[in-house]
């Protein structure tokens, strides 16, 4: 066996602890990733508390650069040992894990750039799927697959909501004028979406009759519209839900079967599981 | 007839009245025990109120303890005619139970822990339950089966919804930062939650445009994704009332064949039309 | 033709004109009736403003007098002309007109009490049904009739709605305490339905991380247990949408045809229409 | 060819490129038109902010001139070219098209009219048409067919909105009083729409027991009966998807058979399964 076997052989072994859970060393490593990730993303939402940072500030500090570390050679090991090693780098899983390190390091130059170490909780989302949590990435699946099968529907709808609340931020800009808060158009905006959505913070509230009357007009419109992203999810997820049990009926072709069913309810033909 | 024999048809006709409501006197029980239940959580509600509590503070805590004694009595008792005691003191009811007395003693060490007691209201459930309203459970587990059949949608649902805001809300403490606000990242989170479920207390609010454009972008998305565990719980409550008017299969007796179905989908066995 | 005949026959032309609107007469009396009724209420709205009954308030004043006067003459006029006095009095548009006339006089004791005369409004009600706009009262029926469907459901889920407010406002007491404006369990479970209908006042909210956490919780379940009402309703109009266009085939029985088919789907046998 | 000949050509060319995007010139009219909306409705955002106003309000006032004076050209251009100017005039895009350009010229005499430039915003309409982005007008052909569908009963429910929000805004006026925020009874009703809706700006909020009360009640209104609109448009767009996946009849052509329809429902022909 010459070196280079070796070597292949040493890769094909890390490849199968790193990137697959299927015997007991992956499946360890992916727990021990797993629990990293989530005390990575602890140990950051601590840091920022300011009472915590003035007692632990140092140690959280060093940990953080741990587990930087740690991912940092975590990352090369799998450049080292995908099939390929480009193609891993620029899938979505590849750019999450390069995404998950380089704040560590760029907090050295620009305090604060930690903060963004939370993106490390997206790496969740690979610990699920190696640790065949099928059933949930299915049902997954089926969800963005429903608001897939909605997005031309929902960019019209956005369109329109865009549409209403540029024009009525624009008419309650004139309507209400900077002396009320409403300081300029974009925050006028910016307050139409804060009503149209029925969030209301309330740090923006009309103050003339005119005014208030728009915006009572603006939030029924709103409460009334979300019957629109509502019905059009709904639509699409009950298609889903009729499409994954409908198979066709070998002596008939009726199409549009339960899941659950083993005979063709139109003509008794048994069906194929 | 011995005296054991006594005990035995003591503790049965106890069990009868107590547990059930079919006899006058089990009936008289359930209804006397309804409204013990309603006055005591009415009388934890008022003693909390500072004007009630300094004028009847001392009846309020009176009445407190009589109830706390009642139930307690009340506990023993069907801990003694149970057919199986353990079964009863770790089912759903007899922990509410338990709970339910518990807070009244743990008050004389613990002043405030008689608030707790309004968990006597989950007792409530027991009384509809025994007297009959069968047509109000029916439709209740029609509810909760079709929410535990979106479980696992309703999961994933969540676990996005936590990415969304873990992230969000951590770009905001960089954006906004602690003067506007955004104390730490826990607090963002919160806020992320806050503008995200539409609710906006505008306790905290964007004051940068930066911040402003982000939490307009955040509020959309919240408006918008609404649609998804209400589109899954209503194709779940579709096919449940669809379930439940189905006909009944005469080979096989499996239920819930569509409205045009002619042969049974399990056993092909023709339907009656 | 006896004096009795007269009577007779002016109560019957009476009743057409007042309670029909097929006569141009009856027409006349419903269109006249509609535009008195929506002056009445907004000069009611228009006296509350502080501004305008300063200038105005005695014309104000004045004109719901008279209008008070007329609707009384009417409600007189329809007692005397109805066919059974008493089934109309007790009927739900009886009710309404009367206490549409009652504030106007009880404010001559009572001051104040003549804002109550909004109430008038829902004569309106009955102008809608008398102008013939069946087609508005049809689509009107189905949704109460869906609602009504929905009944048991909505008891169900707000019976549930109120333990968690219940508790979680005692709960959110003992967390935060009057100091952070959760000053009784009753103004808690206030706060506690502001926040779970995400209505989010901002007048009351919590201070404390652990508050916070429990408020970021009850948000996420409001947020989602919205789907519950939508999901019942949607079902029941979804239903009712069937229902309405659900004859049954005379040859095959096949039940649940489109509203516009004229011919069975499965046999082919034409339908009555 | 006389000039009267060499007009028309020029007038059928010009059409050609301002109202189709066929041609290689028509498409690139279409581009740049996006692309002076878009910066003519910026500009107008970017001068209402006082800070950009003080520094380059000068350049952008001038541009808006420019794109006023430009639109205008184009305006002409089209009555011109239109087949029927009369007709083209008073569609729905030529109404849009001259509100768009009027503004700009009122702003001379009355200042801040300018604002309303941007409903230039809905030319963008226009643009979206020729540039046949097909598929999302005909998805959103459908959402607006569904929302004209669900017209009669949303009027109905908006109705009982009205009637709702008219009623409790009057009792709370009498309730709260104009010493907690509500002022008057208009005022009271645009608080009951903000309660409603759940928005909630917090700007008015209820501060005695019995305002708080009758509010958490308009709450849980206000949460349930977002189902209805809801419910209605999502039967009304399940119904417009199943009538695009049906079948089509051979013998009368009728589109929109179930998906076990075998004999067409109008004519009784048979289907192809």
């Amino acid at each position: 066996m010459t070196s280079g076997d070796d070597r292949q052989s040493f890769r094909s072994r890390l490849a199968l602890i790193i990137f697959e859970s299927d015997t007991p060393l992956g499946k360890l490593f992916d727990v021990l990733l797993l629990w990293t990730i989530v005390l990575s993303v602890l140990f950051v939402l601590l840091e920022s508390v300011a009472g915590v940072r003035e007692l632990h500030g140092g140690m959280l500090q060093g940990f953080e650069f741990v587990f930087t570390g740690l991912f940092t050679v975590e990352y090369l090991a799998r450049l080292y040992s995908a099939r390929n090693a480009l193609h891993y780098a620029r899938s979505f899983y590849g750019v999450v894990d390069l995404l998950s390190i380089l704040p560590g390091y760029l907090s050295l130059l620009v305090p604060g750039a930690q903060y963004l170490l939370v993106i490390r909780a997206l790496r969740l989302l690979r610990v699920f799927r190696v640790l065949k949590l099928s059933r949930y990435l299915g049902e997954a699946s089926v969800l963005s697959a429903a608001l897939r099968a909605s997005r031309i529907k929902i960019t019209v709808f956005l369109y329109t909501v865009l549409m209403i609340v540029l024009i009525i931020g624009s008419v309650m800009y004139l309507v209400e004028g900077p002396e009320n808060g409403f300081l300029n158009i974009p925050v006028s905006i910016y307050w139409a979406i804060v009503t149209l959505t029925t969030v209301g913070y309330g740090d923006i509230s009309p103050q003339t009759p005119l005014g208030q009357l728009i915006a009572a007009m603006l939030m029924v419109v709103g409460y009334g519209i979300i019957a629109v992203p509502t019905g059009i999810v709904t639509v699409e997820l009950n298609r889903a839900a009729r499409a994954r049990g409908g198979r066709v009926c070998p002596e008939c072709a009726l199409a549009g079967h339960d899941a659950d069913a083993r005979y063709c309810k139109r003509c008794g033909a048994p069906l194929q599981l």
